[in-house]
Formats: C-alpha cells, sequence, structure tokens
C-alpha cells in the first residue's frame, strides 16, 4: 500500500510508542507479571472445560466414537490431562489474586493448587449426578424437546449450568478468578450469566436463556425454572465510609422449590420468592411472595398514535 | 510443577477415573456411539452453513475474490462441497435420533440422507429468494443502515435468519436434530433464538436481537418486524396422563402480515396478533389482538427511595 | 457414503450451480469486488482489536510476560502491527463503500487510508486515559468485583466499551463499514449492542451487559451506569417521499450525568434523562424526565390461574 | 494488485480451464475416486505413525508427562486411535490399487481392512522387540552418542527404521500402497530410503543415513551397520516380451550377520555378502562376497591441474 | 522458570539488543523492504505447487473426491487461485531482484506480473504432457512399481520433476527467484536438486533420488534415467579480472537421450555423454563419452586391516 | 465402516494394549518423565531457531515488513522471545541427561538454564559475525548464484550452517542433547549432517549439500568448500575392556584453510588434509595429504556389458 511519507510515519510512531509505554498511563491497568508464575489462560480453561463436559456426557462431545470397551481408558486419559490443566490454572488464579506484601511461597502455592485440583476431580461425579437431575428437567419440562440426546447437545443451557457447575465446585474450594472466567466463557456463548458464588440445587432448568442473570448471593431451590430474560438481581446497596460498596452481604433472592419465572421478569434484592409460585413474564419484583403465589404484570394500555406505522 | 504426594495423586485419580467409568451413573446421560456412523459435528456444520452463505450472498463471506468470469467455478465447487458435508451430517441425524428396535438398514439411511441433501440443494434458489426479501426489509426499516452491504455483512439478524432459513428446509424435509442444531449456532452467535420449526414468511426483520425467542410452532407473515428481547413463547402446557408435556400442540402465537413489536415484549400462547398491529416494549401479551391494534405499557409511577442512589 | 444414482445427482447439482449462478438472482445481493482492493476482513479486524487491548491494558491479554525492561519493545511492535493491520482494513472499508461513480483514485485512497491510520494511532493514548476510567466505574460500582484485574480480565463490558471507544474513534476519523464491524464483534461475543456513532462520556459502566442496545445518535454523559437489557433506543421514524427512513436525524435518548438505567428498561426516543436519575427496570420510558427522577414500573397483580402449573 | 486487461485474462482463464478439463489430457494420470471409498491420506498416515511411535517408545514422543500410574490409559487410547487411523487406511489402500473388474464388495474390503489392522495392533509388541534391539546397536556403534536417549530422540535412522518396520509388518499382512507411503514418509523426513519388502533382521543400524537406498528384495541379517549413501540396489532386469521389466525377480544383495557397510559405497545385483564383511566407502561392488571379506577402493591418483583452483 | 537476577538480565538483554540492531552488522546481509511490496513467500508457493500438482494429476491430491461432473468446477477454481498466487509471487520475485536505481515504477511491475502470470497458466497443459511422459518412463523403468498411481502418489522424484517443471517454466518467462525457491523446496522434501535453469526433455526419471545435483547450465536429452546420489556438476570455473566467477558460462554436462546414470556417479564439466551410454555407480567422469560407452568403476581391492571390526 | 466382530475386536485390543504397558517390554526404551521438568521440544526449538535467523538476517524470514524506524522494537521482542524459549530448552536438556543419583536441586537447574540462556544471546553479534562471511564465501564461490539475497533465502547450507552454529555455541556452553536436535532439524530439512561438536572456523560453504556428513571431532579451517555427498568421517575406534567405544577420542579428519572436496569424497580417520588442497569428487581418503594436494579418482574402465540396457 502507498503511504504517506515515511520519516513523518516513523516519528509519530515512536512519539505513540513513547506516550503507551510511559509507565504513570498504564499503572492501574496494567499486570506485572511475576516471573515464573503461569497467567490465567482462557484457551487452557475452554479445553478444561470441554474435557470436563466429555467426561459427565460420555459420547456426546469430542472425537472419540465410544464403546464400552474402551471408554475407561478415555475417561483415564482425559482426567489425566483435567489434572494437569486444572493445577496450572489454580496456580494462575492463587498468583493472580494474591498481592505483593501477603504473598506465600511460590512452592506452597504448587502444593497449594495440586491438592485442590485432586479436590476437583474428586468432585466430578457429583458433578455429573446434579447434571443428570437438570437434563431431566430440562426434557420434561420442553414440549420442543425430541430427547436427552437433544437437550445435552443443543441447549444453550445444558452448557451454561454445566459450565456453572465445575466453576461453583472451584470456588468452594477457594479458587479465585478462575471461576468467574469460566462462567464468563458460557455467558459469552449463550448469553447466561450466573455467578459461581450463587448456590443452586438440583433439577434446575433454563428454557433459552439469552438475557438470564443469576446474581452472586442468590439461593435457588430444587426443580426452578427460569425463561429467558430472567433477572435475580440486586437492589442498591450499602457503601462504607469511603463510598465503596460493602462486599459479601447478601443481597440477592432466594428462590424455593418449584418455581418458575417467565420471561424479562426482573427479581431484585434478597427477598424471598416462596415454593411453588409463578412469576409472569416482563413483572418487576422487589418484595417477598409467599409461597404458591403468582404475579403478571397490569393489563397493557391501548396506545394512540399520531402516525400509523410505530411508536 | 511441584505436586503433593504423587502416590496419593495416583490412587485418588484412579478411584476417581473409576467411579466415573461406572455405566451405572452415566447411564442416561452416554451416547453410545454405533460403529460405522457418523456423529453430528458442529464444525462440520459450521463449515456447511458459512459455504452456503457464500453462495447466497456472491462475494461477502469467505476469502474469494468474486467477479462474473469465475463465479460459476466457485458456486459450482462450492454446492459439491456443501453436498458432501450436508450428506454426512443428516445421516449422522438420522441415526442419531432413531432408536434401537426400530433402526432401518445402513445403507438405506445411506440412501435417504443422499436423497435429502439433493433436495435441500434444489432449494437453495429459493432460499437466496426469501433472505433478498428480509435482507432488503431491513435496510429499509433501519435508518441507520448505510446500505444493503452493511445489513448483509455486519447484521446479526441476516446470520439468525439465514441460520433459520437454511435450518427449517432441513426440518420440512425430515431430517432430525441438525436444524435445531444450527439455529444454536446462529442463537450463541447473536443472541437471537428462532426454533427450526417455527413458520416465517418473506420480508422478515429483526433489530439488534439479542434476546428474541421465537418458539416452535409460532407462525409469522409477512413484512413482520421484531426488536431485542421479544418473545412468542408458550403458556403453560398440558400434561398427559403421565404428567409429561404432550408434544406437537400449537402453543405459539399467529403474528399475521405487517406487525412490529417493541424491544423486550413477551407475547405468549397461541394467540393471534392481528396485521397492522404495534406492539409497544416491555408489555406482557396473552391475549389475541386485533388487526391494527397498538398496546403499550401503562405509565410508570414515580418511587419513593430511601437513600440516594438506587433503587 | 452410499448414494443415489450418481447420474441423476449430476445433473441436479448442475441445474442448481446454474440456477444460482444467473446473475438476476443474486444481482441485489451480490459484492462484485474490484480487482487489486482488499476485502474487510473480520479476522484481521479481530487481530487488531486485540492487540489493541494488549497495548491499552498491558500484561493482561496474549501471551507475553510483561516486565518493565523489555515492555517498551512489545508496545513498539503491536503498535507497527496494528498499523499495518488498520490501514488495509480502513482502505477496505473506503473501497467497500464507495459507489461506481463517485470512486477516487486508488492511490489517493491508500494515502487517506495511510493517513487515518497514523491518527486512530495518536489516539490510543486517550482511549486508554478513558478505558482506566470505565473500569474503575465498574469497578467501584460492583460489589462483586474482586479486584480491578478481574474486572479487566472477565467482565464483558470492558471487551464491549473498548471495542466501542475504538469503533468511535474510527468512525469519527471518517471511515465507513469497519466501526460497525468492530461494535458488532462485540455484539456476538457480549450481547451488548453499542452503534459506533453513539457519543459515550468517560467512567461509563454496564454490569452483565447481555441485550443491551445503545442506538446510533445516543449521548450519554459521564458516570452512567446500565444494566443488562437496556435499550437506548428511537420510536417510529419520519419517511421521505419514497417511503424511506430519512437518515441522519437526531432519534435517540440523551441520558445525563450520574444516571442508573435497570435491566431491560426500554427508553425510546429523542429525550432527555435528566442526571442523577434512576429508572427501575422493565418500564417503558418515551417522555423526558427531569434531574434526580425516579420510575419503576406500576405493581404488578396477583393472577388467577385456572391450572396449578404455570401462565 | 493492478492487472493486464480483465477481460483477455477472463477468456484465457476460461481456455485454460477447458484445456485441463479435457479428459483426452489427464486420462492416464487422472485417479477417479469411486464414491464411498476413503482416500490414502499422508496427513492420517504421519498421525498414525507418530503415535506408534510414542507406544514404542513412551515418554519420549508426544506432549504426554509419562507416569507409571497412567501410562496404561495413554497406551490404551492410543492403540484405539491407532486401530481406526489404520483400518481406513488399509481400506484406503485396498480400494487405490484393486481395478475395475475384480472389485470386490465394499463390505467385504471393510471386513478385510478391520481384520488386517487388529493384526497389525497385534504385531506391535514385536516391532518394539526389533526397535529395541536397533536402537541398542545404534547406541554401542557410535562414540558419538550420549545415551538411549539421545539415539530414540535424535537420530534419523530411529524414525526410519521404526517406519520401516512398520511398513514391512503391514506388507507382509497383504496391505497394497500404504507400506511405500510409510517408507516414503520417513525418506523425505531422512534420505534413507528402505523398500517396505525388504527383509531385515535384528539389531540393524544406520548412521547418519542421507542416502541409503535399500532396494524392494534385499535380504539384510542380524546385526549390519550401513553408512550414509550405501546402495543396496539392483543390476539391469530382465524385460518381458513387451520390453516391460519382469516384476518380483530377486535382484537385490543378500547382506549377511556382522556386516558393515561404509559411507556411499553401492552393492548391486542379486549377490551375497557373506558375514563378518566389511566394504569401504565409495566402492562399487556387483560381485559376491565371501565371508569376512573386506573390500577397498583403489588408491586415488596425483591429479595435475592447469590452474590452481579446482578440478 | 527461576531466573538469575532480573535487573542484570534486563541490561545484558538491552545490550544485545542493541549490538543486533547496529546497522553496521547487518549491513550485508539485511533486506529492507520497500513498503507496499510484497515478499516471497515460500507458504504461498508450496501452496501454489501443491495446487498445481492437483491440477495436473487430478483426483489424487488434496481432499476432493473427484467426478468427471464436477471436475471442471474444481480445476477452474484451483486455476484462479494459482493465478492469484502466482501473480503476487512474480511481482515480489521482481520486487526482491531489482537495485534501487534501475527500479521501475510499481504499476508497471505490476502489469508485467499479471502478464506473465496468465501466460504462466497457459503452459500448464503443456506441463501436463511432459509429467506424463516423465511418470511414464519411471512406471517402466522400475520393476518395484505396481502402478501408474503409486509412482504419482508416492514416488519423491514425481514430486522433485514437477517443482522443476513448473519452476523452468517460470525462470524461461523471465521470473527471477521465484524458481530457485520453488527447486529448493523440492530439494528439501526430496533430496533431489534441479536447478531450474537446466533442460530436461521428456520422459525423464530420477530412481530413489536422494543427492542428485543437476546443475544450472546442464541439457538432458529424452529418456535419460539417473538413479540417487548422481552429481551432474561444473569443474573449477573461470573468474573474472575481479576473482570472481563469470557467471552464465555452460560449465555443466550435456547428456544425450538414453542415458542412464548409477547411483553416487560424478559427471563434471561441459562435457557431453553420448546417447545410450551407461555411467556405472561412483564414477568420476570429467570428459566425453561417444554414444553407446558403458564405464564403470575399477575393481576394488582386497584391504589388509590390522584389527577384526572396521576400516 | 463395517468391523469384523466387536467383541473379539475387544478383547484383542484390551490384551495388546495389556501387553505394550508391561513394564518388562519398554524398560531400556521408556523415558519416565520427572513431574515439574519440562520436555525438549522439536517445535519450540525450530521456533526459537527461526527467530534468530530472523534476528541474523533482518527482512528475510518472517512476515514483518522491515524499515530502519522499528527495526530495533521488532529485534527486542525477538530477543525477548529467544531467551524464554531457549531457557526452558536448555532446562529441558539439563533435565533429559542428569541420572537419577547426580541430579542436582531443580531450583540450581533453573538458574543454570537462565544463566546459559544469557551467556547464548550474547553471543548472537558473533554468530552473525560468521554467518556473514559464510554467505559471502557461498555467493562468491557459486557462479550460479544470483545476488546475496538467494544465499540467504534459498541455499540450504545456509540453514544448516546458521543450525549449526548455534548447536555449536550452545554445545560450548554446556548445553546437552538440545545442540544434536538442532543440527538434527537441519539435517533433516537439507541432507547436511553437521555434529554440533565439529569447529568450524570463518568463510564455510556447502554447494547443495545432500548427504555432507561432518564428524564431532572434525576441525575445519578458513575458507573451505564442500560439495554434495562429502563425508568427514571416522574409521574404526578402539574399544574399551567391555567392547563399547571408547568416546572423546579425536577420530574425524583436520581440514586445513582453503580446501575444496569435490562431491561423494569421504575423507575417514584423524588425517590432516594440507591447506590449498583440492579432493575430487568420489574418492575414499583415510591418509593425510600435505598442503597443495590434489587427488581424484584413477580412471574408470570401459565395462563389456552382455545385454544392451544396463548395468
Amino acid at each position: 500500500m502507498r503511504k504517506i511519507n515515511q520519516k513523518d510515519i516513523d516519528n509519530r510512531l515512536t512519539k505513540a510508542i513513547r506516550d503507551l509505554s510511559d509507565p504513570k498511563s498504564y499503572d492501574l491497568v496494567c499486570h506485572e507479571h511475576r516471573l515464573g508464575e503461569p497467567m490465567p489462560s482462557i484457551d487452557k480453561l475452554a479445553k478444561m472445560v470441554d474435557k470436563v463436559r466429555q467426561i459427565i456426557f460420555p459420547g456426546y462431545f469430542g472425537d472419540i466414537n465410544l464403546n464400552l470397551g474402551t471408554i475407561e481408558y478415555y475417561i483415564g486419559v482425559m482426567i489425566d490431562e483435567v489434572f494437569e490443566l486444572i493445577s496450572e490454572q489454580i496456580l494462575a488464579g492463587l498468583c493472580f489474586s494474591c498481592g505483593d506484601n501477603e504473598r506465600p511461597e511460590m512452592l506452597q502455592l504448587e502444593k497449594d493448587a495440586s491438592k485442590i485440583a485432586m479436590e476437583f476431580i474428586e468432585g466430578l461425579p457429583e458433578i455429573r449426578r446434579m447434571m443428570v437431575t437438570d437434563v431431566n428437567a430440562a426434557y420434561l419440562g420442553d414440549p420442543a424437546a425430541n430427547g436427552i440426546g437433544e437437550v445435552i447437545f443443543c441447549y444453550p443451557a445444558t452448557r451454561a449450568i454445566s459450565n456453572y457447575r465445575i466453576a461453583h465446585h472451584l470456588l468452594k474450594l477457594g479458587v479465585p478468578l478462575i471461576p468467574r472466567i469460566i462462567t464468563e466463557m458460557a455467558h459469552s456463548e449463550t448469553g447466561i450469566d450466573i455467578h459461581p458464588r450463587a448456590e443452586i440445587d438440583e433439577y434446575f432448568s433454563i428454557d433459552h436463556g439469552t438475557g438470564v442473570v443469576i446474581g452472586s448471593t442468590s439461593v435457588i431451590g430444587k426443580n426452578v425454572k427460569l425463561y429467558q430474560g430472567v433477572t435475580l438481581g440486586a437492589k442498591s446497596f450499602p457503601l462504607d465510609e469511603n463510598g465503596n460498596p460493602i462486599k459479601g452481604i447478601p443481597r440477592h433472592p432466594i428462590v424455593e422449590d418449584n418455581v418458575v419465572v417467565y420471561s424479562n421478569a426482573t427479581v431484585l434484592g434478597r427477598i424471598t420468592i416462596g415454593h411453588d409460585s409463578v412469576i409472569g413474564g416482563n413483572v418487576w419484583v422487589t418484595n417477598s411472595l409467599p409461597p404458591h403465589s403468582k404475579v403478571v404484570q397490569v393489563k397493557s394500555r391501548q396506545a394512540e398514535f399520531v402516525d400509523g406505522s410505530g411508536i
């Protein structure tokens, strides 16, 4: 390509490089990597999560032609690979999150990461058990589902909930940062944003799912079903004396067993939606509801328009 | 990385592998692949859909520098490739979905797949004709559009609707599973979830689109426009004597010609939105509307807050 | 795979190829590439945006182990690469968008592209400055955030807003098409759709974000916070004598400083939301609001259902 | 790029395409693929050979961090993968090589391929046993070798001989074409060309190896060592009444146990090099030698040159 | 990884960078790229040569399942791609090779490249015709060949000779540098080094081939066969008054029709090997030979060794 | 693919897996990786060598469009990358080669690797200086060379000699295994096998090169030129009391300044080829030669053949 004067370009590039390399300009938003520490890797975490999904749902994902004669070899190899991948990523999370003065010995961090990784592996059977209930709930609750296989293979909620269950397990084991990366991967792919700290019981399902938000201190009972666009969020939150939000206060809803929430409903604050309730679409709920409640939006009104084509 | 005691790790890994390889634990969620059968492949389907999009909109996608002297060679090669790819995936869909006792001969399935693939190819000119109307509708309806090219190249709805039209065509030819995978691919990329069974007429447009859900028995007329977050969904559905949802009952809306639905509106049940109606944003509609209706949400109220910073 | 009769397939494939190569059928939706002109490339733009993000937030993205001794070399190389990539894509945008009769000399276009690319590079320090404010606003406004690093590394809004600020900068420099591709890339990844023409001031944050739409003529002040599903959109727009929408008229909201808009609220038309206002979730706002306003949806009603399980 | 007149280019390209598509011009050198048959794939064979090498020499190749606790899982998976890969390639070889009239049923070919693949797998332990002797011979015979590991990891002969032993095993099982592809892969990487039909006993080594040629009917005893550039070739061969070479006649040397052949020696014809012989470099041997022979080139002569710098 | 003192490393790295960036140190061996000029690309040339090989031998290479119904589309697309690739690489060659003062206008170079590329395409049918004779000669001359298909698919000489014929064609059209890159690609893969300037007539074959060298001014008649390690080289060459070799003087052998040269023979200087001659292996030939000559090495001698194991 | 009886396959696969996992069968040829240690990686070494070549010959390799304004940034980044890559590979070499009882602390090995890597970087300017002399020698000595650029870009000897000089430098710094891997990479690509321990002075050139072997204790003076197929090798070597070759004894030739060795000559043993000598092709030299020697093969003889077509 023809360029404007090369000399001039060189000078201006050099100036921009110098400006952008000035430590003052990137001070707050620079992550200085300590030598010898691994960085969290979205690619490696994606690979790890894919392998866990292959382990949980044998035969659905990956290139493997599963048969009973060889399944144990494949699961053995995948478990070993998951162990390697998650060990390194847990270590990366531990390193990323600890400040400079509280920093433990690298050797200790490595042992911690390895220990947590082992406990993560040991939790996989329970994650599979939970996912079986979730997949069943989705199948039974959707007249459009043609089989369990379709739910596992196609439904975005299966992906989002499995990422959540993996991330939640890691968070409970004390791993920083990594759980959030894992749920954000599913958020990007499905539009379903479940905070890894939320507590969600079995037989959980989400239909369609785009726009669902489940905040970090939410508590969800058994057999709950959400539709697309549902928010379980927080109202305004208390600030400390410096004007910063106080962390760790429960501020998202408790949703009891057998509740259904229709599309685009917004449920805010530390309220309780009693069991067996139904919340209609597009409503705004900021107060607790007793069990067996049913709420819907007030009737919409006929509008008068000046022109004939829109609003 | 330093590890905790290797012996201990080996024992615990071995136990986890054995647990996860226990057929009882994966019984319901395992897909045992029959030898010699292809698996549905998201990668191959993505490649197929991309090639169809290149065929429909020559010169916009892919690395080809289109010119009139060579276009027929490129379309010839792409058609041949699409034929190979879709033949195999149709076969995969047929194999995935049929149970063990009703299973036809493999040779017969292969011939069926090939026959359907041929009919799919023959439908591509009609798919292009429809897409031309959709793209025109989007261009004419959006003051921010700078040209047809921008609509084709950038608009997520172009991607979502073309995936839907491809998938719907396959579904009408009797292909299981594959159509749903194709619309879910677009759902993941665009946040627009159109069930492949929905019936959608020409000049259809969706603006922005994230969060749109169009249920499986919806029927949409000509020249309909939806904004982001619109749901055409089902209300509660009848159960059979075993408590399972009865499949195949029409349960989503009929939207007649020239209707506009604004963002985040929820339209539920087998109701009819009469032609030339306008539905405002964030409303919840569960009853039929006559032609030329206009509905909007009731006025919102001024709230009293205790603190000054939020809700 | 076994096929149906090969002769028959060949004939039918040939017919489909001929139909699809018929210029009449693709006339409107074909982009005939002029020889010697680059095409806009989503892959190259994604690479460019990734590099800019690496430059803005040193040490967070990419494979580089940042340390102060080598950072200037890395920034130097990345700036040079961004300059090459964006020069070509700007040229592609200029070529894509100009019609046949108004077409300037290629040599002139190349010089223009190079000049604009240089100015784009010179704007990067200001983009970093703005992004620092945005990232701080997100951190301070979210009790769930564990650190600035988590906001930069995990939050989809960081990705969406940085794409927007890059795209907006290019649009102000007169680049067609490319800015829209860049914001649509973020739209696909995050569900956040910000038109590159919108004006957004510093300390801007979006929480969760899926379904947010910010229309092309929106104007947003300092320290504004939006939640998921918020639309800043247009009402119906005036048509010209041919029935086509008139382009370029301001038709989206002005949102003043310190406004918070909760999830799924729809704000439509060239109205002004006064500073320090709070808009509750799921409301539909089509009129201006004075400063310090607070609006929420009217109370939802208790519904009476015939059956016990849904709506 | 600027081009010469586009019209002219189009015409000339079209003519070239037509000429090159004329069946008469490619009649002899065209492989018409029968539908439903796999093609031999160099990529897949390379993957297969790599996996076999990983199985034979555990821990040297591939990304696996071998440890005794998990080795059986890895070998299990690799064996399964090799079985899949080689089954398909054997089938490809069978299809490629059989003419049109003698062609058996596809179903029969598939069963044959599967049966041969199984026998191939069963031969891997013996291939490992042989390779252990070869690697030991190389280590003991080379003062420059720093360990068995270096021989396995770095020596081209290890690669060439393992490819040969794999290919020879397949050839003995009746597989056409594929064995030759496998030895040619090693030929390209190492410059060592061993015909898969040659018979080579244990403790075989080749030093450096570039240029070594071992013809198809060669027979090599135990503990033989060849240096680079050695040819075990054929003299002129008898022709049939049509002037074509008669195939299958033994025409390459028999090399008995404990023979060493130095670099660039050429040994031609069905002669026997007796055991414990040494053949010096650059000699031309076309007659049999008794055991314990030692032959070297006659002394070179002092040359007279006209100018001072060369020959 | 733990590192030695980071400060020290930074200083020493910085010094090394400065030394290596000092123009004096790379003056002679630096290629300063002129902006807007393409660089020769080994990757693109490899892709180009692969496509030409697919065109010449339809059905053997690439992923295409060739059948007569679609072959013209595939050849059409491949021709178009070859035209694009080779146009750019010819331009790169022209730019690379011309000095600073003699440099023509870029626009002119682009047109020249395009014109030459067109002529290259037009020569492909003749290249195919030649290659058919070469492949036939190899098949007829090798008792180990099981079919034409094996010669095309497996024989390294097929690859080396086709690269040579492509490169020679480009060289005759006046393209600098690129032809040599193309023959060196084959040299690396096969060990056969044919200079693109050599003149080689039809029915040419090389058996095994590793180590063959054919110098730039060699002339080879019809139906010539070379074995591995044969050199057709130059003797010492005259120097000009500055002591530099005088370029362009014929200094390699002329080999007439029907000559066979056995392995590792060295034939040097502008001598003529008369037609129907046979040259035995490992000989050193620096004088012309009349037609029907046969030369072999003098008998080797029995050596006396002191120890029993080697030379 | 149809398979033979699946049960039978499973049993036989399981047996093969068990056999191949039996530690007794792989005892000698298994590399048990110690946890936490990197493995030598051919991919990473290839990347490292490519980057060094880009540093040495700026502008020739890689995708960089070199210009003087940005060269220091690029060299800075490449140096940093080379430092990372080679540090890890040096560590891998140190780990690979030390036995179990002599093993130092990992921390110490890491520091050693880092120190050596730093010294390697500091040697790069000298490697460039040497390579400039080699490239000049090749250019001046080859009438077919059209410019320095062609020698750098196309000549296999440039690649082989640069790999050798890099490897030799590492070997002198005490790195095990890695140097040999680096020269074998060049051996595979070029057919030129230079042992990294050989001592080679400046202005060294190799023409064509396939089949050249330079043994580990060779010593080569200034301005030496070798042609293809030349061996500088060892004669038989002394064995110790166990019959193993004694390592480390000088056993390859000393070649003094200004020597030329023609193609396929074999020079064996710790002999000295005096300066300014010329050795003709295909000779076998096992005795020292005084300076200014010239030796060629004795005249070949006219052979008598029975049949007319070969030998």
